[in-house]
């Protein structure tokens, strides 16, 4: 018991000296994501929050379409009239059927990565010139339909995929369209793409040029570490010039497709550091909130990768080809958000109270390694702020959310909105011990519909076969 | 260049010497699963496993329901004719409703954590009276339920519970019969149960106690950390009955039930060290496998249990109460595995060759933080060994299941069963770009029949609303 009182007064003092040389959290304004307190409720596009938590149930993800559209025209065309670049969303990030008809209906293509995705996207009418096909483990069934459908761009991981679909385009009679995916990071090798460095890309490339199966079209690149900005993406796009100097001086080869890949990260959205997740976990200190203003936008993104490529094709004289991007958190991730209820508070014998949420790392472990912002859906500015652990609902010493957060006194039933779920949540949410939350749609008008639904207890023992 | 491989150099002759140290890893036999190589074939009960693959198609669970019953009884007679303890199976270990019944069909009583897990244990049938509610997030309708059915044991969590619960109650109009969650853990102060150091828990009780809504009948413990022998356990339960003599003196109070939690741990599964995760990630050296032998037995693990707490009721001349015990993955852990296969393999510029399998960190994630012995399902002792690195499906970094495993030469088309998938592989389980694997049952007498269907590309999308 001493020890353990010692231990607790050597912790609360570090925290203060700590907390000092760190500075206090500062909310991210509610308008960067279009919302306003509407006296003390948060409100989008005029709705109360807690009204859509009332009638659809909690917790409940909302889709803000206005900002889904804003952003899917932001990086096709930038702020020009003209289309800049052509998108093919990433749907593995954030694979919701109703979400990705909306963005193929502003002119966003598919980027997919299993057997599953691509019927996906042709289940949702997407013409196979907008679906390009990725990944290490494509099944031969999934590539006889890419090849008998003609998608736009199937690109070759490893090189062992270059036989066995140069033997499933002969099955199908049909010439594949195929591009190559490059690894530029220096003495990398793991299971995606090939190395420019260690040779291996542009031996694949004089292999499958040489191939009679093969319309050898795209370059396909894909960054894999986030975008710190602008000069970090210049850098990427002169290593891709470079290697398509080599390609054309080397095979003569030229692509019709360039496909860059993705890697723009959301703006106020920020990965933890260790240093963070001490502070939060040991010392219960706020983490600090990222600086959105501090990255670029997607229209500057959009521009420079446009006019940095189109001018480089321009000066070496040869055409610009179709210049492709594969963003999926970029388009998706602030666009929506998880409404979550406090089922109960608990007491603790430290500095702060438990707040045990009804969603937790079941369906947003992701803010365990990202700074997401947390806004309560009622603003007490008249109750005296106090320190929260917030926690989900399973039985579970990991199931914590956010470890420290202050805010004003909170109750059972009181609700939160974890700020950009639109990435990642939804692919990863599992129904561990509890059902997965539904998901609504809010247009610019106010008007909400239903996207997906939550899981019910039925649904959770739909694919199970039981006794009588 | 010359920098990378002269990092790769450092890096193999490291190995080396920690090959060296390590020693190397020996397969521990199949016959700890009752399985068997028929000539190159993996069998379960006479069946090879390789036609369960071609029947039911890849990925595939494969229960072994013999010793599903083996695993029930060892824990609930040990190894008499008597039965020594209560087993309240915990259902967010393994929630499947086919194997919930099986253990629900040879005695075992439900441990519920949630809404949704007392729903199923009611809809399977499951005796209120066989019945126990735990966790932090119990909602209220969820209390209203529990009390107006009655079930065997609700344990408040947090002294928070105690308000609502009575208020429910009286609603109800019915007393509620309850334990409280102990914590014994000196000065950990976490979101689940009441702290015996700090004076949380007799403060608890006796509030409990003055209460007319309740039935105060149990004293709930978990441990949370897995035991490491019959010593460990001994420890703990020293610490369980130091309680109860101080509820005896302080509050005269006995209970009626003692449930002292879960915790005891599969014996051919083994949490990694930072050093086994080191040597398999960076050194690419195999980790060694555990040393099942060392582990006590259930039937251990029964007897010293019953025989502990029974020879302390009667010494301090007190009845003895209702033995029970939450166990999860030490009764379902090893009774599963997991069939999968390879879609294709990669080689690297390293000293490994990439297999890529049709199951990932999505349906198999805890073989990153767990040994899991791995079987081929056709034993090819005529091919050279080589190194690899098992990586899962999906267009991300960090779906390696085995970093470094060596085995004779394999092909595109081969299996391998990632054994122990019986606990907390089915509830983490997503469908992240990748349909789920079901799950079938294999008896003794060699039957297979459908548990759990996988999911199918339809079923994927079936809680979604789409546009016309």
């Amino acid at each position: 018991m001493p020890s353990t009182s010692a231990k607790r007064l050597v912790r609360q003092i570090g925290s203060q000296l700590l907390q000092k040389s760190v500075g206090p959290r500062q909310d991210l304004s509610p308008t960067l994501w279009d919302m306003a307190y509407d006296k003390s409720d948060l409100t989008l596009h005029g709705v109360k929050l807690q009204q859509l938590l009332e009638r659809y149930g909690s917790p409940l993800h909302v889709l803000n379409t206005e900002k889904l559209e804003k952003n899917a025209n932001a990086i096709m065309y930038g702020n020009q009239s003209d289309q800049l670049l052509n998108v093919y969303y990433s749907y593995k990030t954030h694979p919701v059927p109703r979400i990705l008809q909306l963005l193929h209906s502003y002119g966003v293509g598919a980027e997919v990565i299993s057997p599953y995705e691509l019927w996906l996207a042709l289940r949702l009418g997407v013409d196979p010139q907008k679906i390009i096909y990725n990944g290490p483990a494509k099944s031969d069934e999934s590539i006889e339909i890419a090849i008998s459908k003609g998608i736009r761009l199937l690109n070759i991981n490893h090189r062992e995929e270059l036989d066995r679909f140069a033997s499933i385009a002969r099955q199908v009679g049909k010439k594949a369209n195929i591009g190559i995916r490059l690894v530029f990071s220096k003495g990398w090798s793991g299971q995606f793409g090939l190395g420019v460095d260690t040779g291996e890309a542009i031996a694949t490339y004089r292999q499958a040029l040489s191939m009679p199966e093969f319309n050898v079209i795209g370059v396909h690149c894909h960054r894999g570490v986030l975008f710190e900005g602008i000069d970090d993406m210049a850098d990427y796009l002169q290593g891709i010039k470079n290697f398509l100097d080599e390609l054309h001086r080397e095979l003569d080869f030229h692509p019709e497709i360039l496909d860059i890949g993705g890697s723009i990260a959301v703006p106020t959205v920020r990965p933890f550091t260790d240093f963070d997740k001490t502070l939060s976990t040991t010392f219960r200190i706020e983490v600090r909130e990222p600086s959105p203003q501090a990255y670029p936008t997607l229209e500057e993104f959009a521009e420079f990768i446009s006019q940095d490529l189109t001018s480089y094709f321009q000066r070496v004289k040869r055409p610009v080809p179709e210049l492709a991007v594969e963003p999926g958190r970029a388009i998706t991730g602030n666009t929506q958000f998880l409404l979550s209820r406090i089922i109960d508070t608990k007491e603790s014998l430290e500095t702060f109270t438990y707040g045990i949420l009804d969603a937790g790392i079941s369906v947003a472990d992701i803010v365990q390694t990202e700074f997401h912002q947390l806004f309560p859906l009622e603003q007490k500015t008249h109750e005296s702020e106090e320190l929260y652990c917030f926690v989900g609902p399973i039985c579970h010493m990991g199931d914590t959310l956010y470890p420290a957060w202050q805010l004003p006194q909170l109750k059972k039933g009181d609700a939160l909105a974890i700020m950009d779920s639109g990435a990642y949540f939804v692919p990863e949410a599992r129904a561990f011990s509890f059902p997965k939350p539904g998901i609504v749609g809010l247009t610019a008008a106010g008007e909400s519909f239903m996207i997906r639904n939550s899981d019910t207890f039925e649904s959770l023992i739909n694919m199970d076969l039981l006794a009588e």
